[in-house]
């Protein structure tokens, strides 16, 4: 489509950290307001350089991304949500024009904005302030310890691409960006063009908010042309839309044969299963309709995760189709979401509508029966209160649709892309999995149930043909996020017809963004790469006890070892005692060698771990402030009366906390008997002042 | 080809449970033998209907896999092993038919028994006992914890096809097989012809031990002719070979569009880089100059990790050579394997043979130069004793090329599958890292050097260009497991040019296998799919104390909590005193005060968790048969002189061991105070009875 309206602006790019438009008159594309059909922008990338834009990244963008932490990363994004959160107005105005309602513009805005503070905080509680994270524990690969091997992510030194869907702007952009972000990977985000102006008008904002490193983001408003054939096995490409554009992507020659990292996700047939138990009147049976009604109606069924198959007991399809009718007569609203009132907007286009009317019809045409709703077009309430057909708004009847049979094609294979659900029937949870299988992936399953051995066999049935399965019950019903709502902490995405992928997931997301690589050598080689100390590494058994020593002046590998102490018969005894801990190993000398494990009588573990920090305490005030727990404590060789104790602590891993005055060192904690047996290992964790 | 000799046997396919071979006269391709050339066996899967091969799989090799646990499909391939180990002599003599020397045939036989071996081992320690694995923490998604969210993997509901490389028949199959069985996924393997004989002799073993349910092993000898258009996206292959089969593979309809999950693992240009530090008469040096010459020689250099770049510093490549040469010429003895002496072994076939030197002359061609070895025909000693050269024989000289230039486009793409290896110059360890990148992606690297800074700089600056890095120094030298010899404990794969996947790395591999799913819903809802008690699910505080119950009475979820017990200054001061843990803020109440996390004097954590163990125990010898560690401890709310504790403990996880009359319990500890706020929380391990 060309554009016919003269005196309207293009929406910029923003690439090689400066704002660009087209130079002289060009032609662009169209963008229109959803529930008017008005002219209101066009895109066009005529003239970019995107060879310049990918090499910016790779080059600036990684550089400036490689001077920060995960830590510093994960700060900025923190940052950039406070920064985002005060501006959000200004974004649900402009939202409104693409057909989304407040409660559209609070999953995709405020949603976006959610997941940066997600990502702010995870990204400094669970990686190291450094920028290797260890995968795994360390794995001894010759017997003496002098060889060992594991496993290390590091970024990817390319780029990420992010190509979005147009029915979430800012969420789909944002959800994308922080985790590259914290990865230290640089971003090129290309919006789909009906709602590109939305993602621009939040990319102005991040832009102005000075608060990211140079080339960390480029904006591509328009079609992304050529981009692709720069791209190669560095970098990596994030698709989120329709199943046949994925397809024309991943045959790129580059994606193809050339190693570029290729993630999609696509929109699926997702289900709602209803379990037997879940009869008329139960509180699932109600969260089942609300959730469905919610579904359809919700971003006027425009979601990838929306319900496309409610799957229920063969005798109660009657009454769910009776209550979801119910329901929306009820409740929903349809119109232009700057009118009051309304609660389902227009579908982002006329051609949208038109895709799916035609998608309707040809479900209809294979056995499909409406029960409820109309092709026609409905009645809708405009911006000045009336109420009406309106010729150029995108808007469309919820429809719900049946099926004499559950297994026709076209119901598990034809999607909507609107607000249009099927009800089928099953027989037996058995049948219940297959046909729900029949979605041949999905990104989204609910299992309305509150019989445990029900979900048990609906979930674990479904789950690998599933990204996300949400089990409703009287539990949840209120609290839930609901299904159709990603959240920042789960992963994103499915297999088979969902695309493949995975997004979101936490921390998961950003391991995507990196390469994990197995590393071996001695254990003082793993330490200088990893900024952890490995057991077999050099220590420093220095002078000053490194409990003395503040978060700055420590160096990973400073070490201190206490002498022996002996355990008597007579303090394993005073501990029973004192403790109430009785255990008959630590009190009756015949039942405790009747033990398979023990020799007789032996020291509770938590005696020795008691003592242990006796023996490496340093207790006048200092640099460590408090220790706040113990991990992977495992008592190895039983400790016998008679039997000494000696405790060895190294500086394992040290994270100095960005926004605090301390951080976080893990000790190595390793107690030996008299022959120098192992008796126990484990890591201390302490606060320790900078 | 098609075959000219008469009398030779088919090689057998074992599909659907039973041997097959196509019925009547078929033409079949021929395999012969490196060292002399004679025909010794065809194969053909004329008539084979590999649609039924995969439906078998999908059927009764998911269902009899299913019927396991991952402890008892681990012990299986235990059994398997030592099974194996016990007929390696016949396959060490069938193997030297391919070229393959006595230490070839440690790394593929005894390496395949191996991985076997790791993964019978680690998928007992590391798996749960059941058949859904947890990934990660569960997520509070409600505040009241009335929702909450995590990730499980359940396996993928088809198949693994296996398509192998030439070089390592028994390895290249077990190391795949391996992963998939614990997974629960059944195999259908296609080993490359020239080799498949070996693989099928292997197969052979396998079965006849009837250790494996039916339809987890299928093996098909001879082309896989249309078996991709069986599979869909609840199916993997992974593929070992070249990159132009890989392209060709990734390329079906099925990969590219129908979801087939696909990895490939393809030869490299892998380089090994010789630090700064490591100069002639260095340990490092003398351990870099070793390794190149193994990896140019093992297995005739046909491994795809072997090293093709050695990228060295300028001042030192006329030494690198040299010393290459005379260690050559000191070690190397090219013949037939069956020979006496002899330490590299011919190319596995004649084609191959020719594809070498045609590789070797465009490298000569574009720049490259011949510093040892030579294109002829070497001398090769025969089976008989006897040197000279063998017309039929696929034998070649080792060969290493210098380099004018570096940057040659050549030496960074162009592989001679080979004994040849190339020597190039660096100016500083940026360069060394860029000339190493150039390679576009590669399995492995070497980097020697004895300098931690050096290791740091290269380690990192290439590992998101490698699957797997090196560091040799002399304190390794000795030990290392080597450049070109994957370990199953550490990922194979590579990114780019190596082919983008991931094989092996202990569980890792058999995540691969299965699909991470995300599920939301309810405490008691997430503890009914998963098996595992969640925090805020059902308790069952009932009469019978659960340490009283053997594992087979326990269930998740069976509670006890005791009384509160109240701690005094006077407790506080002994526990300091006996167990010598004096820390300030136990003992002196002003600076306890000024400490920013303490009220005043509280009492040690260690004092807590053994009041907890005294609060919890049921002394008496019964089921519970020792405490072995705890995990994730953290002290929460600091209890002050006159707080009370109280302790809750909740059956969590239930591993019963398949080999022991005992098993292990998870009990989730919870430490509350008077107010009933958390003190403390953490995971007590314990040893119970069946």
């Amino acid at each position: 489509m060309t554009s016919t309206a003269v005196g309207v602006e293009i929406v910029p790019s923003f690439v090689q950290d400066a704002w660009w438009t087209p130079e002289g008159e060009v032609a662009g594309t169209d963008v229109r307001d959803a529930s008017t059909g008005a002219v209101i922008a066009k895109v066009s990338t005529e003239g970019l350089d995107l060879a310049a834009v990918v090499e910016h990244g790779r080059t600036v963008g990684q550089a400036g991304l490689g001077k920060l932490t995960f830590h510093q990363r994960a700060l900025k994004l923190k940052e950039l949500a406070q920064y985002l959160n005060g501006r959000r107005e200004a974004l649900y105005e402009l939202s409104h024009r693409t057909g989304a309602t407040k409660i559209d513009n609070l999953i995709d805005v405020d949603g976006g904005i959610g997941v940066l503070f997600t990502f702010g905080s995870k990204g400094r509680r669970e990686l190291p302030n450094a920028q290797v994270i260890v995968d795994g524990p360390a794995e001894r690969l010759a017997k003496d310890g002098s060889f060992v091997g594991e496993h290390i992510y590091t970024r990817i030194p390319g780029v990420a691409v992010q190509i979005n869907a147009f029915n979430f702007p800012i969420w789909g952009m944002l959800e994308k960006f922080a985790p590259a972000f914290i990865a230290g990977v640089p971003t090129i985000v290309k919006p789909a063009t009906p709602t590109g102006y939305v993602a621009a008008a939040a990319v102005k904002f991040i832009i102005e908010s000075n608060i990211l490193p140079a080339g960390s983001l480029q904006l591509v408003s328009g079609s992304a042309r050529d981009l692709l054939d720069h791209l190669d096995y560095r970098d990596a490409v994030s698709f989120t839309g329709s199943a046949g554009t994925a397809n024309m992507l991943k045959a790129h020659p580059n994606v193809a044969r050339g190693g570029v990292r290729f993630t999609s996700e696509a929109d699926s047939l997702n289900a709602a299963i209803l379990g037997p138990d879940a009869v008329p009147g139960t509180p699932e049976f109600d969260a089942f309709v609300k959730s469905l009604v919610t579904e359809m109606t919700a971003k006027a069924g425009q979601k990838c995760t929306s319900i496309r198959r409610a799957i229920v007991p063969r005798a109660v399809v009657d009454d769910v189709v009776a209550a979801v009718g119910a329901r929306i007569n009820e409740r929903v609203v349809v119109g232009d979401p700057r009118a009051e009132g309304v609660t389902m907007g227009a579908l982002a286009s006329l051609e949208q509508l038109a895709d799916v009317r035609a998608a309707v019809q040809s479900m209809l045409d294979a056995g499909g029966e409406l029960a409820y709703g109309t092709l026609d077009s409905p009645q809708a309430k405009q911006a000045d209160g009336a109420v009406g057909v309106v010729e150029d708004g995108a808007f469309m009847s919820p429809l719900l649709l049946t099926w004499a049979d559950a297994d026709a094609d076209a119901v598990h294979s034809l999607e909507a892309f609107g607000p249009v659900s099927s009800v089928i029937g099953y027989e037996d949870l058995d049948d219940a999995v297959r046909l729900a299988a029949k979605g041949a992936g999905s990104l989204v399953a609910t299992v309305a149930t509150n019989d445990p051995a029900v979900a048990q066999q609906l979930v674990t049935g479904i789950a690998a043909h599933h990204g996300r399965v949400l089990v409703l019950n009287r539990e949840d019903a209120k609290t839930s996020t609901g299904h159709g709502s990603p959240v920042p902490h789960l992963i994103h995405g499915g297999p088979g017809r969902a695309g493949g992928g995975e997004e979101l997931g936490g921390i998961r997301s950003v391991l995507h963004h990196m390469q994990r690589t197995a590393i071996q050598g001695s254990p003082n080689m793993l330490t200088a790469v990893t900024g952890v100390w490995h057991t077999g590494a050099d220590q420093n058994f220095g002078d000053v006890h490194p409990f003395r020593k503040s978060l700055y002046e420590l160096k990973i590998g400073d070490a201190f070892r206490s002498e022996l102490r002996q355990v008597t018969l007579k303090d394993i005894t005073a501990f029973a005692n004192e403790t109430g801990d009785t255990f008959y190993a630590h009190t009756n000398q015949e039942a405790a060698a009747a033990n398979p494990f023990f020799p007789g009588i032996v020291a509770h573990g938590y005696l020795l771990l008691s003592w242990a920090a006796g023996l490496f305490v340093s207790p006048e005030p200092g640099p460590v402030l408090a220790n706040y727990g113990l991990d992977d404590a495992r008592f190895i060789t039983p400790v016998a009366a008679g039997d000494s104790i000696r405790v060895t602590i190294t500086a394992k891993k040290i994270t100095p906390r960005e926004t605090d005055e301390y951080g976080e060192v893990a000790w190595d904690t390793v107690l030996t008997n008299q022959n120098d047996e192992i008796v126990a290992t484990y890591d201390v964790l302490t606060l320790v002042a900078k």
